[in-house]
């Protein structure tokens, strides 16, 4: 048992050694390793942790068809969970459409004197091409609850059928209306992973069609940098047990939203941007994520651009799985977190 | 060729993956790789990260006056770098003995009228057994050429001849003299890796002793917990080319100085205390730091205390890699950030 277990073990490694790595000066030769699930976190982000790599990490339809069975299947298994986790919370989900683009109004049953006149517009994560319809509302959800604020959930158009500029022009026709329902002072653009990158670019376009900006943002483990430049695309990889590694599911998916277009496209990889006049921002990650380099690095070229920005790092965490189950407490602290630092930005 | 190197890549990884490694249930197998130096750094940086495990890494002496051999060595080459690192950042280092216990005054040449009533107590690091002397002024010179602040730094006692609590009295003693110096509001204690360490473990044992706090803390990648509970010492493994992975030489001398003491005790290891009522604290880590879990669970702790607290992750970095070298953006960027958050807490 144990050899025939070393034997697959060592295949593993062979492949995985043989792919597309180079040594490079300088390169750190990591030897196979087994990590453990840390006991430094709570029992339920431990279930978490202790997961499989996530079933879809590296399975690639070949067909626009193919693309659209695995998304709808994808976005059925979350739906399904969604009317407990509103119950849970106390949320109510409207769906709505702003100005020909769908969205959803996420709002908490109560809603706090202090927010009655703040407004937060949510766009979802699924690496530009999973999550749409009502499973893009989960983080919203989760805000709602947790934070106690209104919300406007972004339903944008997604790839094959609408890819770059869909998503984003979508989600600037939602906030240019936003606006107009709320003093922006009161205001803050939120999500996560694709999320996390639009809500960045959100900026990058406000700036530079001169429309008011939210008042702060708060950006999860953006998709910042498409090139995979960062560092922990390596550090992580086979580590994160949701996207995994470069060049996998999520990277492909990105690649039907940027359809040719350059990836360092600042629109695109808002890393690339100038971030000089942003409104004050507040990021999460994990220290297993994938994207903790994209994170860490738009932390600090908002620092660099004189930018109020505060950076959330969560324990063994892999990609935002600080917004995966409304048990644990880690979700709970990092909802709390990007309230409280809304709170403390927001008009009221 | 091929073949014979992936023959070899497939003996390493089988090697790697049977050597002490056990397989608990949801523990991560992750391959052998090959991780190049990431281009997202500075040119300076890519060096440091490219440079090969630092060459004591787990190289143990086997008797006290071993011990001393090997930081005595490590010392002198340190010493030899301190008269150009001064005169490139303006600074004047003086020895001086405060009530019985050795420190050295590190002074800017031009002190900004902000900073004329303000005082800052600095803790070196080097695993509490190395750096003795002028080697433990370095982080304290780059503190004063960057902040041009005043700076008392420690020269405490060190294992084998003084374990616990020899280091953290001689740290108090000083702290005792240096509020009588200076209004402890204009005040802050810094310091990296077992000063990190020691910078919690002050503050933990002012309140107990019911003694006036500093206005700031900056504890830096600090060894706040010796039973190595954290995620990145196993994630970052061989990966960190400073410490490189536990149960090596840091380790050793942290075990030197515990001395067969708990190594739970928050004395010891600061994450286990209370950290309620702490002063405002901006931490200090790297993306390759085996100590990133332990920072990033002291940034947590102190927020679920309500502490404010601020967290700078820098890509790429190994073990307190944003102190080695004054040439790197990087080491300005960190202590220029530290700097601007004493200069927001301290009084004048």
């Amino acid at each position: 048992m144990k050899i025939q277990l070393l034997s697959i073990v060592l295949f593993l490694c062979g492949c995985a050694a043989a792919i597309g790595q180079t040594s490079s000066p300088g390169s750190r030769d990591v030897p196979a390793r087994t990590i453990p699930v840390p006991k430094s976190v709570s029992p339920q982000m431990q279930k978490l942790i202790a997961a499989p790599l996530a079933s879809t990490w590296n399975v690639i339809p070949k067909t626009a068809d193919e693309w659209k069975v695995q998304v709808q299947a994808g976005a059925a298994a979350i739906v399904a969970t969604l009317p407990a986790l509103r119950k849970e919370l106390h949320v109510r989900v409207e769906p709505r459409t702003i100005d020909g683009v769908k969205a959803y109004m996420v709002t908490p049953e109560n809603v706090p004197p202090e927010n009655r006149n703040r407004l937060l517009v949510h766009v979802h994560g699924g690496c530009y091409v999973s999550n749409p319809g009502e499973a893009g509302t989960s983080e919203a959800i989760y805000m709602a609850g947790f934070g106690r604020f209104k919300i406007i959930s972004v339903d944008y158009r997604t790839p094959p059928d609408h890819p770059y500029p869909a998503a984003l022009d979508d989600a600037m026709t939602v906030w240019k209306a936003a606006v107009k329902m709320a003093d922006p002072k009161n205001m803050a653009i939120f999500g996560s992973s694709a999320g996390g990158a639009l809500t960045l670019s959100m900026i990058l376009r406000a700036k530079q069609e001169h429309l008011p900006l939210p008042a702060a943002i708060a950006p999860g483990t953006p998709m910042s940098d498409l090139a995979n430049t960062g560092d922990s695309f390596r550090t992580n990889a086979m580590l994160d047990n949701v996207l995994v590694a470069p060049d996998a599911s999520c990277d492909k998916r990105a690649a039907l939203y940027a359809n040719g277009h350059d990836l360092r496209d600042p629109m695109l990889s808002p890393l690339y941007g100038d971030m000089r006049g942003f409104p004050p921002a507040i990021l999460t990650t994990g220290t297993r994520d994938l994207l903790l380099s994209n994170t860490v690095r738009v932390h600090r070229k908002l620092r660099q651009a004189g930018v109020e920005a505060v950076l959330q790092v969560y324990e063994g965490q892999s990609h935002a799985q600080y917004a995966r189950d409304v048990s644990e407490p880690e979700t709970r602290e990092a909802f709390e977190e990007i309230a409280h630092f809304l709170d403390q930005h927001l008009g009221k």
